[in-house]
């Protein structure tokens, strides 16, 4: 069987995304540092604890994106501060929602190369979650939509997602190889469809793409360190599979 | 030529809408009322008028949709205040973000009846844009999901998207008809390219989907009291297209 078709994430497999997310978190833990008690022992979480706990409860209502983080990220200034933040703090974490969505994008090294390969030998589909517009201004800057057969913006990656995607263009789950930085969300439900998955990790991961490794069977996947391997990794999943 | 295919909008075409961020938009004004001056003159706008020149300017960055305006909602609260309004009001604004998020959708009279005469009839493609998750969730609850050939939940509805959404289904712009409430969304990038539209209007149009009537040629479509007219409004417009 010939693999076909490539699904490729966005956010952290194509273009740095997390990275941001994780210095904003910094600068409120720091610029809520006076409101807040030190957590102590059993005592009260940490300012990210409470952050990614907000995230959690919020994310079946507000789903993915930065204004789903920006609300977020106030309701944890609010809440961890005992409702003593003043607006001043406020307008400035909604600053840093805007800086968010207007920030450059910056490819990960070996992308362009690597989907310009590609681009010539396999249909090509990016299949990425978060804010509508958000993602499609991002796809539109990063110089590569040009390579991409399809571009598919989804509120969950679940198999349900994966199937109604593959299902519209006619591919068969057996032909198609998803790549991404997130196992629960790029590869997990890949696999479940009988599909095939190819794992590139970031340098950091969301808490809540965080999977529960310890739990159930190990699936198999292929992990790489670089984008820049997955031509030859797709030349062994095609060998795998015997076409 | 006969119509294969008819668009509809979702939010204030299918179900209520607007109502509810006007009834929002009220509670804003009563609660900001003890932290801002009355307009007077030439003097400051009043919160109604702030709101809509926030959601304004935020409009490319944040898109449409319920967590754009609860962003818009904060935004106001804090400038109309000089800054100090208190940490409670906020939350109060993210209440009502939640509550029109979570709100039950109410199909608008006639729609249910409409949508079952047309569907076997034509083609039925939803049309809307907003928040992707929330848009998805309201389809889903609406009941008459099934009657629909396809979604699409789109970033801005100009010509250039509606280009893309008829290629991608080979529909011939003759052969379609957008129906909605907002001329500016929902007809005037229609009849640019060469398609029909049909005017539905609601109770209550948002500011930022007004349209200026007095400049250009006006333009020809129908504008009908309820969406019960429309299954002879499209007889119509195939007896005049000639078919």
């Amino acid at each position: 069987v010939a693999i076909t078709t490539i699904g490729h994430d966005g956010d952290d497999t194509l273009w740095h995304s997390e990275n941001h997310f994780a210095v904003t978190t910094e600068r409120l833990v720091e610029l809520l540092h006076p409101w807040v008690e030190e957590p102590t022992g059993a005592g009260p979480v940490s300012t990210e604890e409470m952050l990614v706990s907000i995230e959690r409860r919020n994310l079946a209502l507000l789903g993915y994106g930065v204004k789903s983080f920006t609300l977020s990220m106030i309701e944890t200034a609010i809440e961890a501060s005992g409702g003593r933040i003043p607006a001043s703090a406020i307008e400035e974490i909604m600053g840093w929602g805007r800086e968010l969505l207007d920030h450059p994008v910056e490819l990960l090294d070996g992308v362009a190369k690597t989907i310009e390969t590609l681009s010539g030998r396999y249909e090509l589909v990016l299949i990425t979650k978060g804010d509508l517009l958000h993602q499609e201004s991002k796809i539109a800057q990063s110089g590569i939509e040009a390579s991409f057969d399809g571009i598919e913006i989804v509120s969950e990656k679940d198999p349900v997602t994966y199937r109604r995607v593959l299902g519209r263009r006619s591919v068969d789950p057996g032909r198609f190889v998803m790549v991404g930085n997130s196992v629960r969300s790029d590869v997990l439900p890949v696999l479940e469809l009988g599909a095939h998955a190819v794992h590139v990790p970031y340098q950091v991961t969301w808490a809540l793409e965080h999977h529960d490794s310890t739990t159930g069977v190990a699936p198999s996947f292929a992990t790489l360190g670089s984008i820049s391997e997955l031509p030859s990794a797709l030349d062994e999943i095609e060998a795998r599979a015997g076409s």
